[in-house]
């Protein structure tokens, strides 16, 4: 049974996705905003949005960021203005499948009222936990990059365990840092206590993080305060890799002199081939399991 | 019983040092180098080379690169051109303290003949497997940044298993590579294969080279040589931590689009506080092993 798979827009990891979606047998894939793209893709077809057929399409797969409240895309590798209205979600069929990144209100209600399947792959858990080891080398050389010491050694506090600071706790870890993590259940401070690692209720945070050098926040909600940021040592960073606005006190910070960062999207820029792997990987699980339905 | 430490010239690292000799009783200590620095330090004193009195100190502190072969020093934070003689070494004392990083003929030969002590600390065991953390730090961080896939789960072969490789070996595994190590020694072969990573004869690296996303060789001699870097995936990295200029043929990596760095001085660069630190206690430990001597 062959498949029309549209790939609307994109950043860097959508190479690397492509390339893998390309190995698919009896598919077909039309590429829409990758004009100003150098590398050619053998065995795809790249397409205007407009000569593109809904109607006919088994698979889109929209930017990672979905669409804006307008319906409009990110599309890196061109100049195109691309505008998802309901008019051309409504020309799909209810089998089609839709995978996004993220989702928001406009697409969630949209494809909710024309009862079409929309599948937000960074809501998922195994998405999320595989993203966490991009993140967390991300994490680590921004570490090694931005501090005159180690991380061996170093007093690393990590707030928030669930599945990026679980992983960044284990691989700071690794690397020989001392490393301390911050959860609000009993069930995950014994985890964090099992694990070798210095457990802190997040309701003391202020009373530890005066030994601290690292501290990295993966809460998002208002959770590394004035109280906990005054205690630092002047030389102490602060790395917040939860979504944006993050969960520091930044204007705190800055009065205080302590260098904090708001890092996002970090698979997608040390890892962009890994982090598209990644989303061919769900995309192809995806696609199998519906054939075996069938 | 009080003491001179005169510190003539050195990088970043050299700040830290400075900054844990002061802590030491009874001690006065001579910067010569660091007049174009801009943080002061209190508790040592700038003075000219020229004013220095070499008959009257208990230790002198070369930079880590010693002497060129004409006895020229590095002076990173000075304009100041220092020459070190041999009418000047002449002055020193007998049991006078000289501390360098790495020493050449011209040092060595020079403190033989006037019967000084020279130690090199980058010769001894304990700084050359402290070093290896930042070193092992810093291919980390250039892994991260010059590769589109994460550490994780990428193919390692590490070129040696001294005291940098062993170190390179196990942070790599640690955060989730799959790593193998080529070494020659039947008892290094057999350690690795305990540790857990694969084991690769030195003369077999070449049948090994095709599965690898990453090559980092320690080896100072030419050992990564056409027949390995033939084999490797075009997209494979080669990391050359050896003392310049390096085991691997370059010119042949070049000619195969094989990027190919050859990486020097990491700890400098990624921790030098760490680095001034290692130093620091070395040569406090020397001072002290000294008093108890006395």
């Amino acid at each position: 049974m062959s498949q029309s798979i549209a790939v609307l827009g994109g950043d860097g990891r959508y190479l690397e996705l492509i390339r893998q979606l390309q190995e698919l047998p009896d598919t077909t894939i039309f590429l829409v905003g990758f004009d100003k793209l150098e590398q050619g893709f053998t065995g795809s077809k790249q397409v205007d949005f407009n000569d593109l057929e809904p109607e006919k399409l088994d698979v889109v797969i929209l930017p990672i960021t979905g669409t804006n409240h307008q319906g409009e895309i990110d599309t890196v590798f061109s100049d195109q203005q691309i505008n998802l209205s309901k008019a051309w979600f409504n020309q799909l069929r209810p089998s089609t499948l839709i995978f996004t990144g993220i989702t928001n209100d406009y697409l969630t209600s949209l494809t909710n009222e024309l009862n079409l399947q929309l599948v937000a792959l960074f809501d998922r858990d195994d998405v999320a936990i595989y993203n966490s080891i991009p993140t967390a080398e991300g994490t680590i050389m921004m570490a090694i990059e931005h501090t005159d010491f180690t991380i061996h050694s170093s007093r690393v506090i990590v707030v928030g365990f669930g599945r990026v600071g679980n992983t960044v706790a284990n691989k700071f870890s690794a690397l020989g840092a001392k490393v301390s993590v911050c959860a609000r259940s009993i069930k995950d401070l014994a985890r964090i206590t099992e694990m070798g690692l210095t457990a802190i209720p997040l309701s003391r945070l202020h009373e530890y993080s005066d030994e601290c050098d690292l501290l990295i926040n993966t809460i998002p909600a208002q959770v590394v305060t004035k109280d906990s940021i005054q205690q630092l040592p002047s030389h102490a960073l602060i790395y917040d890799l939860a979504s944006k606005p993050g969960g520091t006190d930044f204007d705190y910070a800055k009065q205080r002199g302590i260098k904090a960062i708001l890092a996002r999207s970090l698979p997608g820029i040390v890892a962009p081939k890994t982090s598209g792997k990644i989303l061919a990987d769900v995309v192809k699980q995806f696609l199998n399991n519906g054939k075996e339905q069938n």
